[in-house]
């Protein structure tokens, strides 16, 4: 299942690295904490990080009722976000070859406010399961007062592209002749060992959510797990059946 | 030296967490290699990663000729990025109160297109030593048919804030008595040992400079180097000669 390419969402530069495949975004949506927001006051364009939850076409943002960000969003009734995870740096004979190897993920989306308190409930637990996912039955759910002091936005998806840039350093074929070194610098988000609070009340243990958490974060950074998924838009080529066969298998390991 | 609090950089939401001070938003700009770039495109408000360089009170951005993005910027004449490091995920007793540790920086500045081949070569140069000091003196510079396709934007930075969220997970007093878990996972971005490109020439070893920017990397995540940096928005509760005296430490060490 691909995103409609619109004029949008359409990759001009770097077309190869362009994807618009939906478990390919999705993955890279779900990979990631943060997102950087775009919005519009008074006609001037900021960004802005902040965290996100994702379920099927759908993201949650949240936030204070006062906030300005999603006051914005609220009155576009649309919005643009983006996310990207760095994995090397490549370095190459010429400085115009310097390149990095990444997965960036452009969203556009239509906005709505969630309003009713079942709605808001359901958004933030979606973001509280993006965070760290089954982490909602574990933790003690919003009371009244909480869920009016938050506002909760649903955003679905209406078209989005990713870029997946996995090629080794490549330089102009003279320039290899030349002393200079050449060569990549893998970069990894690692997650390290859980840290109990200082204040946690005797006898609770580290749960099995989070654990399996930290578990599988290692495990996609020692599989180098991403270097077999980043080759999906080579795999396009081979037709949609490949593309879904492929994730499946991955999604499982 | 802070930036000026102006009605785009003032920070509303958690004000505690926010620093004006030019040390700080420089540190964090250098410490990333990625920011998010907020444009306007027919109205609609777009958001866009690239990499960037750094220098003083200037930021440097480059693409192609025709990058849709960097047409922008130049038509308004102005931009707003954003660059976010994540340093931990905070998992508290409610849901309400899960929270991340961070380092962000939002940048407010006037857009300049470099014309010239010399200011155009010295704006690739901020983005090339951003990248990896000392690399530009151990590349090939670029050639005039690829200055030619290459389009240099200066970014003075006109205002600026950051954001610096270190504390341990809180919750409220009643929650304590509950069995839920809480505490910390620690996030780091790691960037491992160098790999030579495989068509490498032959007797070209690995350079100073990238070994040393290998081990500035591994040093500042081994120390906690940040765990201490972040203290600086509790420090300029004791002035600014405390700030000033806080980074030429820090940045020494």
């Amino acid at each position: 299942m691909e995103y409609e390419k619109t004029s949008r969402n359409t990759v001009k530069r770097g077309r190869k690295k362009a994807s618009y495949d939906k478990d390919a975004i999705h993955s890279i949506l779900d990979t990631n904490e943060i997102c950087t927001v775009a919005f519009n006051v008074d006609g001037k364009a900021y960004a802005q990080p902040i965290n996100y939850g994702r379920s099927d076409d759908y993201l949650y943002l949240h936030g204070s009722t006062k906030n300005r960000m999603t006051s914005a969003l609220m009155k576009a009734g649309e919005v643009c976000l983006s996310v990207m995870s760095l994995d090397a740096l490549k370095l190459t004979r010429s400085a115009f070859h310097h390149s990095v190897k990444f997965r960036s993920a452009v969203v556009f989306g239509e906005v709505r406010e969630l309003t009713t308190e079942e709605d808001k409930l359901e958004g933030l637990k979606r973001i509280i399961n993006h965070f760290v996912p089954g982490r909602w039955d574990h933790c003690r759910k919003p009371n009244s007062k909480e869920l009016k002091a938050t506002r909760v936005l649903e955003i679905k998806i209406t078209s989005a592209s990713a870029k997946i840039a996995d090629s080794p350093p490549l330089d102009e074929p003279e320039d290899y002749a030349l002393d200079f070194w050449a060569g990549t610098i893998p970069v990894k988000t690692v997650y390290e060992y859980p840290i109990p609070d200082e204040n946690l009340k005797n006898g609770v243990e580290l749960p099995s959510h989070v654990l399996e958490f930290y578990e599988e974060k290692k495990l996609k950074n020692r599989r180098g797990y991403w270097a077999t998924i980043v080759c999906t838009s080579q795999l396009q080529l081979a037709g949609p059946e490949a593309v879904a066969l492929f994730w499946s298998a991955n999604l499982k390991c």
